[in-house]
């Protein structure tokens, strides 16, 4: 038994207190988790664009103060009451998309967004409707039912994953987010899959990069990334590309890439990927998809308010428009088994790690998202 | 042999020699078939609202003079060289989708848009680049590669299909666009299909009622029209609706016709269908479709320059969208079997039957298409 357990513990946390502002590095106080919850001890956390879409305001639906982070990776300090699926000790992934494998979601065995912790986890709460962070006297919320941004956090047991205690959390705080989103995405596509297809990724960032290595893991034909970024073609091709198409450049040449794109493939590629979060770029997605049969795969975060717009006859003509939202893998059932294919060699985590920092350069960390070299950066809690 | 084959016909058609303009019956020539085409006799033909919308002027890319419909049947006259799959006599039905089985689509196996005659049919003409009609010496342009609205038309081979002889002529005119269309569209969705599933059909027309319908033959478990019109609603129920909402009065108590379907249906209906062919409509089928795994099929045609939009928040919480051309219906492969399940008592279609007209009476046929009450008008073309 851990000598915090059933105490206030008091560490540090980076607190986004206001919406533009830098993180505070500073001290917190979190509650001991109530029944139905875990406390963590986060050790590595990356850092994800989502996380700086809510610190720059651009989130409509954020709140302050908070502590955001969701990509994390640590060890169970303790657990409340009736807790069973994790103890004290565990080597553990907190969970953005929670699996309680009780509701209405989680039991059709069509999507992986459960319903258990929806509503107040978009609150920033605890599901008992409070939070277990204080800072400067004040409450503070939580951020995506995970807050890694904190060398303490509490979550709700469906939110929270055991996995391989010999993995290193420097890596598998990735699996927290963005490489079982990009994995996801390809390899639970409906029907038969994108084996032998064409495939086009557009934005070369940590996704973007994940569906191409996955692409070419599950044998695409043609992989072709598009960034407007030309630095991006090294690392796309390391990652799996067998093409790079500089998207700046064809509209500087006066054609539309989707134009482009159903040339260079005779129709357009079978699958495309939407990995920007710009609605003029998931139009281009749909829109370069083969006639008859191509999918495009919405993965990217939009800004508040956007819409993605088309004429409906690129879907009557056989397109489908589709998203996912962390690949579509239920955490708690699938995380265990990607973290054992990362040990065993046939899942790359390692190579999208081009940046550490420790906790007190959090806000450098962020910058490091802006520069075109990073994929991803990972920060030390301790 | 024919008397007529290899000569010139003379016949009479409804001609619409302008956009806006009503239907002028009259004597037309028509030519004989060149290789790779057929001469058929039309007997019967429906009128479908993708015919009023090249009349009315909507279509941007309607060539006018031309001779429209689509929606036909009628008993081979005469073949070019070449021509084996059909033979003077044969009871056929013109396709507007046609089905080479050569080209990169038929050979895909994923979809039923056939590309090798898109491109001539597209321009209103035979895939050689010419016309074979003639008007008070004018050319007339082809339609949809069928041109029903005529005693005698010129198709592509692989734009017609036999079916079974003993088949009414006038029943199964419908088999060219109607029928199929609903019925494809219900039956050929991807995944586990609609059995057991909450059903959500905007517009009670044909289309809709056919999507009804063949819900209600797979075994949807709720079947929810929406229409404007409230007398739709005793009709809807007759072709298996199991609830009929008023989309206007839900609009006019505040309500938005999607957030109220969600609300009955506890999440949304599992597939939506759009079968009006209006944009904003689209949009409330995709949004009422249920998170996580609802999926949105637009059938409708919609006005030139009209575009969908949603917020991409919708995909990426797992629903998708999705159209339907003709059903998704290989014509060549699949007609045959659709007359025999007609004739086996297995597939509705007398009933979409509510009005009959005669070939002078082309113009009073669209008007009927406006009624409330009319389903299909059939048009006798003797």
């Amino acid at each position: 038994m851990s000598t915090t357990q059933g105490k206030v513990i008091t560490c540090k946390a980076a607190v986004a207190w206001a919406a533009k502002e830098p993180l505070v590095v500073e001290e917190i106080e979190v509650d001991p988790p109530k029944a139905g919850e875990v406390r963590i001890h986060i050790l590595y956390t990356g850092i994800c664009h989502t996380d700086e879409y809510t610190r720059s305001g651009n989130d409509p639906e954020g709140k302050f103060p908070a502590i955001l982070g969701h990509e994390g990776a640590g060890i169970v300090e303790s657990v409340g009451e009736g807790v069973t699926s994790v103890k004290p000790g565990d080597h553990v992934i907190p969970l953005y998309t929670a699996e309680c494998r009780e509701c209405k979601f989680c039991k059709s065995g069509k999507t992986n967004l459960c319903g258990k912790v929806r509503a107040t986890q978009g609150q920033g709460l605890m599901p008992d409707g409070t939070s277990r962070f204080r800072a400067r006297g004040q409450t503070v919320y939580h951020f995506m039912g995970t807050s890694t941004f904190s060398q303490y956090t509490v979550v709700a047991d469906v939110s929270v994953v055991k996995v391989n205690d010999s993995a290193p959390f420097e890596k598998i705080c990735l699996l927290g987010c963005g490489i079982p989103t990009a994995w996801g995405a390809v390899t639970k596509m409906p029907g038969d899959g994108v084996a032998g297809s064409n495939v086009a990724v557009f934005g070369c960032g940590c996704i973007g990069l994940g569906v191409i290595n996955t692409a070419r893991t599950v044998g695409a034909s043609r992989i072709i990334a598009v960034d407007i970024n030309p630095n991006k073609e090294a690392v796309a091709r390391s990652f799996g590309a067998t093409e790079f198409v500089n998207s700046k450049e064809i509209a500087q040449s006066g054609k539309r890439i989707q134009d482009y794109l159903v040339e260079i493939t005779d129709g357009g590629p079978d699958f495309t990927f939407d990995c920007t979060g710009n609605v003029d770029v998931m139009r281009a997605a749909l829109e370069a998809a083969h006639k008859g049969w191509g999918v495009c795969t919405v993965i990217g975060v939009a800004p508040a308010g956007a819409e993605i717009s088309t004429r409906p006859f690129q879907l009557v003509t056989g397109r489908t428009w589709r998203g996912s939202a962390f690949g579509g893998v239920k955490g708690r059932t699938e995380l265990p088994g990607l973290v054992d294919d990362y040990l065993a060699g046939k899942l790359e985590v390692d190579k999208y790690v081009t940046h550490s920092r420790a906790l007190d350069e959090m806000n450098e960390g962020f910058h490091d998202l802006h520069t075109g070299d990073c994929i991803r950066c990972v920060v030390s809690m301790s």
